[in-house]
């Protein structure tokens, strides 16, 4: 049982719109043990939709179609499907009164073409449509394969989707098999990296299976487990997951889809009562904008300092002008004062320091990714660390924040922090 | 002439990620002159991306992939390509020694997989990659379809397609008429409201064409002319650009592609000499962060405060705690006195302040969205004014930092300063 999810709309050939509406299906199909192999686009345009259509048809086992159901006469979704099938179209009368009563109380004149919103394909199901007024359609076929249409605008699409469709197929493809996945998260690993230590258990998986994934300055593994029960299923994934802590369980810093680095730092901050700030130079506040992305980060950051300019690490901050003169802005020595002048004029327990040359000009004589980040604490003596990020200016400023996040997470590990 | 384009990866099967890659190609074909009948997704299947790529080299004149040179196991779509032309795959030396060099700079092994990144099919032209290390492909073929291989990583993927291969298809494949593109760009109005002020001149545009596209915080206007010249089509854009102008130019702030109200606003403080600085607490150091990603913002921006919290607010800017007590910390008072203590502190010439709500809880009894937005500088009387974004969390900060730019950008267009 597979599935395809095909687009329609020209505005999307035309790059004008991104097509989200696929994404969102294949992630319910997804969760629904659904496979998926292909997502096509066409335009409004009757021949190539005929061809997409058909081909679809000929090779998967559901075809689920978004867009081409409202009321101008480019929407022919509907239209095109009901020839394919060799089907009429027929009126919901629900559907309609509601379209009538949309249009009185607007005192505007109903078109004819918007009664072709409420019409269905004859031996559909037609799915209400809670917040828009084009229905949509699921046709299930003994033969062939069964046909979803469902409204474009996203905010429509997604309800009648979720409301809607998504039961309406858990019913009708009901699996013996229950499907696991848990999404394993790593830091300070690059994709390939990964992948050679994992090799043996990438080219052994079978259930689960294990899917890499490389976003720019993490990776994530996706485990998923088939099985009768969601405890044998666990079992399953419990087992994998060891033998890939072993290898490389020092990256792994958390678990699921919603859990970046910057989140998982901020809640262990909040755990132990620890709070946190920083002066940031090259990262010019991005690390703090990072940290109060995440609700709730008043408990652990009162504030910090943005010392762009050599002048104000002076100023703000009270650091002598001759280390800076003498070590450069982009040293060891200029990151450890600035974390310990921090940590002083903010009183929290931690403080980070970003220094370094964002790019692309060379400073001090120092290549552009030359980044220092010296971190300081009450209970823990100062040090600082030097990285070299060979990217571009907005991927090594990225890169900073996210290897300070890195720096912390590791600190929080290792030392027992007492209050 | 018409064009095709694939997306590879699981990873968008499974609705983990949306793929922006072909909106983006689409765009930049539109801009060519290319029509683009279909894209497609398929996952890291062999099977099924031969199936794919060769329905799509019988039907369309150039296939455009992105997505699968990286270097592990499931990156195949260099491979599936060759092996469809029937072409060996050779090695690119200038990429390959910039892998080794990539690899040696950072002290790790290069794995054998990293060398099929350097590798190109025989007969194509290969394309450096200037932010990553896959090199993409460009196979012109005297029969059948032309191929065209992009990497999967958005930021990898744009700069190829900007730099190197948008540039080889212009001039592959050459038209009769002449496309000429403007893109405007406007803050402050909603899409909506923008294509209602327009109506009349969107329903009767032939030539230029509009097309209007709203982004989160943004609505641009692409205008497309065509003609036998650069110099006629420039002419029609520029009297479309007037009869826009005279209606909605109060909005108009930028044009371009790259060409965000950030760097907008950078360069028109630094056309006039003025520096800048700010003191954030609900934004947490986004708009700083925003600043400071623009190169060469060191000439405008010598630093500044995250005051998360009140206290901060007392002790980093020197505000009086009675008046935080009396007014609030979201209020017109304590905006108008950051601002003003960060100017003082800072010695700049303008200095702004972000106080409010995030949310998603509410604060001293204001409701999530609430921003005072303060402004001082040294030849400006001070002001402060108040926001309600009705949004998410993180849609709050992000408006309440463009909001920050567009009342800078008024205050540059409106006041004459001297130095």
């Amino acid at each position: 049982m597979h599935a395809e999810i095909i687009a329609v709309g020209t505005e999307m050939l035309l790059g004008e719109i991104v097509d989200t509406n696929s994404k969102y299906i294949s992630e319910g199909l997804a969760d629904l043990g659904i496979d998926v192999y292909y997502h096509s686009l066409v335009g409004d345009n009757e021949t190539r939709m005929e061809e997409v259509i058909s081909l679809a048809a000929a090779r998967s086992d559901l075809v689920i179609l978004s867009g081409g159901l409202g009321p101008t006469p480019d929407d022919l979704t509907k239209q095109v499907v009901a020839r394919f099938l060799q089907r009429k179209l027929v009126v919901d009368q629900v559907a309609l009164r509601k379209i009538s009563a949309f249009f009185e109380a607007r005192k505007r004149t109903m078109t004819p073409n918007n009664k072709v919103q409420a019409m269905y394909i004859d031996g559909a199901v037609s799915l209400p449509n809670e917040v828009g007024l084009a229905v949509g359609n699921f046709y299930h076929s003994d033969q062939g394969a069964d046909f979803l249409l469902l409204p474009g605008p996203p905010h429509e699409m997604e309800t009648m989707f979720d409301q809607t469709a998504k039961p309406l197929l858990a019913s009708q493809y009901q699996r013996s098999q229950i499907l696991s996945t848990r999404l394993l998260r790593f830091y300070g690993i690059g994709e390939s990296n990964l992948v050679t230590k994992l090799a043996d258990l990438i080219d052994e998986q079978v259930n689960p299976t294990i899917a890499p994934y490389a976003k720019e300055t993490e990776v994530t593994l996706r485990l998923t487990a088939t099985g009768q029960t969601e405890a044998e299923n666990q079992q399953l994934l419990d087992d994998l997951e060891e033998k890939i802590s072993a290898r490389v369980g020092r990256y792994l810093y958390g678990y699921g889809e919603n859990n970046s680095l910057p989140a998982v730092v901020v809640e262990k901050l909040k755990q132990r009562g620890l709070t946190i700030s920083a002066a940031e130079s090259l990262t010019g506040g991005s690390f703090q904008a990072a940290v109060t992305a995440i609700p709730g980060a008043s408990a652990v950051f009162p504030g910090g300092f943005v010392t762009y300019a050599a002048k104000q690490k002076e100023q703000m901050l009270g650091i002598d002008a001759d280390l800076i003169e003498r070590y450069g802005v982009v040293s060891e020595q200029t990151a450890r004062a600035m974390a310990e002048r921090t940590l002083a004029l903010t009183d929290t327990d931690l403080a980070l320091s970003f220094t370094g040359v964002a790019g692309p000009e060379e400073l001090e004589g120092h290549p552009a990714g030359t980044v220092w980040i010296g971190l300081a604490g009450k209970q823990i003596p100062t040090s600082a660390r030097l990285y070299s990020f060979q990217y571009d200016r907005s991927r090594v400023r990225n890169s900073a924040v996210m290897t300070g996040f890195s720096q912390l997470y590791q600190a929080l590990a290792q030392i027992d922090f007492k209050r």
